[in-house]
């Protein structure tokens, strides 16, 4: 995920193009002119997500990375931000910043989870004076999901030893339970009084009071690592799928709303794009588990799932050596890009060759098995050996967090 | 407030007769068919409450507690109950339940607040098996009135040293600050989801958000105590003003639809009508202190209030004698009648004096200053005495619940 150089543009840029070229299904955001975190919002044509909510591009930045690109950024795949300049310069000057993430511990880590997780663990790594702090979203997983504390307790477990497995530095990082955290219930609490309805309308649309509630604790989730138990006010990166933007204006608006109070730094984001599901579908959600890979699963029937899955492939093989495949169609191709073709050049010779008639798709899945699977095998072999680790970081981050502010 | 016996019974209707004889501003509820926890809600005809809400009244009820009424109810200031009949069967039983209450940490503790703490140590008097949680609402008070938790811990400590000297038992007591109690705000989230914004509506009409996170926090509050950590589901008794009703309706709706989960029983109550604030408002209220009483102020101050406050007098002396005075609408009378006159047959006087054209306002205001001032004193002595038991128990009640349901 490091040293690699800027010459990996030219492929960003190249893939940015075709995007744009090859993409039929360009009907901008479903749901108009609202970014839902909690529905099916497709996002189809990113570049809305500019000009109408104002979220920046990143390019202009790529210089102050000093070439130290993650793959998510060469390849496009993280396209927009607001205030990431602010990490770039903690980063610069070897000031303290926070990473900030969560998950909600329903047993699967899928890829999407993932993306997230190689976000957060990339900006770890540009400074040893960042911190991560990573929420278990464990009441939300009773709310949804029916799931018990204590049955999202042992998840939770595992879902941290997978992003140990990823590379997440254990020495800085803070893993809570929501359950267990009464500082960000209090800042939710406090923030409740400080939003209107008007306000929480215009962002997320007429919602649940449940729903505007979680909203605002992932606003305390967000703000936290800000309080003055944990340094006080510094920049916070919260990297999320462009769906989630909605929470990162509300916590914006929030920090500065409460800056005499508590003098919080409006939180900086990064987006990623979502990946596509295998069945065809705009976002891989835990709610389809045939159409969703997740790092728990069998590496064979993973493997199956990749066989069975949606492509950008022509009617016949004929056709498609005439006019090649549609890989910015292609739920497979999604999987290369994202994931598994750690390479630029490889993902970028998978492309070409569909686009170029070369490469079929029965072929072009078999190969993804193989590495899905090796993946997987490599991946849930050292996440085994770093469940007692994952234990310790839970219980090292419980009594940091008890022993602070009471 | 013990040991009376039957025949203060006859006292107590006496009063509701000429109630409903002399009360000339019977104007029912001022915001039609709707009680409002946090509005100027003024509640003239009680028997509206009965009727149209549902509540049921105490009357029937009388005879089940063995001649041991409490100076409230002898007197019909408690004037209604839900399922207090739960709480007597388990004091009969010798069965656990717990008192429920709370106060926000303003610095003030003043007569209304006095009425509910002398509810809840009465009915923690009548068993061993009864325990009190009593909740310091410091989140509110940050909310409502930009107090610092660090000011408010400062006031709770004060606040919970005038319970003791009210005459609270500490050793079947919890006391809690919300900022600390996570189980509280993890059931507000629970719930949050258990609701619709047009149930809320229903109870409480539109409001913003942070009040009916507000609402939820408080059902929160009052189903802890049934939580397995406390023991398990068991009769919990809130006191409450009239006013505070819709609350008690919600958490009762909640009780029910999250009984498979937690087998709660729905909260039982019992309701005290308010006392009238020195201006001749209907509700004492700390947001206006020259026409409120406090435990906290200076006897003499408060002496000089009482001198001033709003009376049922008439225009002349002449005409006083001559018709009478107007004791049901009179604040210095609820003084007498609610905390000042200990025994029922002096409150009597006061009342049959008043309207009988003897006792005139300057006298009746002067007799009472002096009970007032007498009060404060030994009051705020004993409370001073009592300051390091009230820390004590903070103390012991939070080591108590950290311990718990980790």
């Amino acid at each position: 995920m490091e040293g690699f150089v800027d010459d990996s543009l030219e492929f960003r840029a190249d893939v940015r193009e075709r995007d744009l070229t090859h993409s039929s299904h360009s009907i901008g955001i479903v749901e108009k002119d609202r970014l839902d975190p909690w529905g099916e919002t497709s996002v189809a044509n990113y570049d809305r997500l500019h000009s109408e909510f104002g979220i920046d591009r990143i390019e202009p930045l790529i210089p102050r990375f000093h070439g130290k690109l993650s793959l998510h950024i060469r390849r496009g795949i993280d396209f927009g931000q607001r205030d990431l300049g602010r990490i770039l310069d903690a980063v610069d000057n070897n000031k303290p910043f926070a990473v900030m993430s969560g998950i909600k511990p329903t047993g699967v880590f899928h890829l999407g989870t993932k993306m997230t997780a190689d976000d957060m663990i990339y900006f770890q790594s540009l400074s040893k004076k960042a911190t991560v702090f990573y929420a278990i979203a464990d009441v939300e997983a009773y709310n949804d999901n029916g799931l018990s504390l204590k049955e999202s307790s042992k998840i939770a477990v595992q879902n941290v030893a997978d992003i140990l497995a990823l590379g997440l530095d254990p020495e800085r990082a803070v893993v809570y339970k929501q359950s267990q955290e009464i500082k960000v219930m209090r800042l939710a609490t406090i923030f409740s009084r400080g939003v209107t309805n008007n306000m929480l309308k215009a962002i997320y649309g007429e919602r649940q009071v449940g729903l505007y509630l979680s909203a605002l604790i992932q606003a305390g989730d967000i703000l936290m690592p800000q309080l003055a138990e944990f340094g006080g006010p510094k920049p916070v990166l919260v990297p999320v799928g462009a769906d989630q933007d909605p929470h990162i204006r509300l916590t914006r608006d929030l920090a500065s709303a409460y800056r005499e109070d508590f003098g919080f730094i409006p939180p900086s984001s990064i987006y990623h794009k979502l990946i596509k599901s295998l069945d065809g579908g705009t976002k891989m959600s835990k709610r389809s588990a045939s159409s969703t890979l997740t790092l728990s699963e069998e590496p064979s029937s993973a493997a199956k799932k990749v066989m069975a899955g949606f492509t950008g492939g022509r009617s016949t093989i004929e056709e498609q050596r005439r006019i090649g495949g549609e890989a910015d169609k292609c739920s497979i191709y999604d999987l290369y890009l994202f994931h598994f073709a750690l390479e630029d050049d490889y993902a970028k010779r998978v492309y070409d060759e569909c686009y170029g008639g070369i490469r079929m798709c029965g072929d072009c899945k078999k190969e993804l098995s193989v590495l899905v699977k090796k993946y997987l095998e490599d991946h849930q072999k050292k996440r085994e050996s770093l469940m007692k680790d994952a234990e310790e970081l839970l219980e090292r981050s419980r009594k940091t967090l008890d022993s602070m502010a009471r």
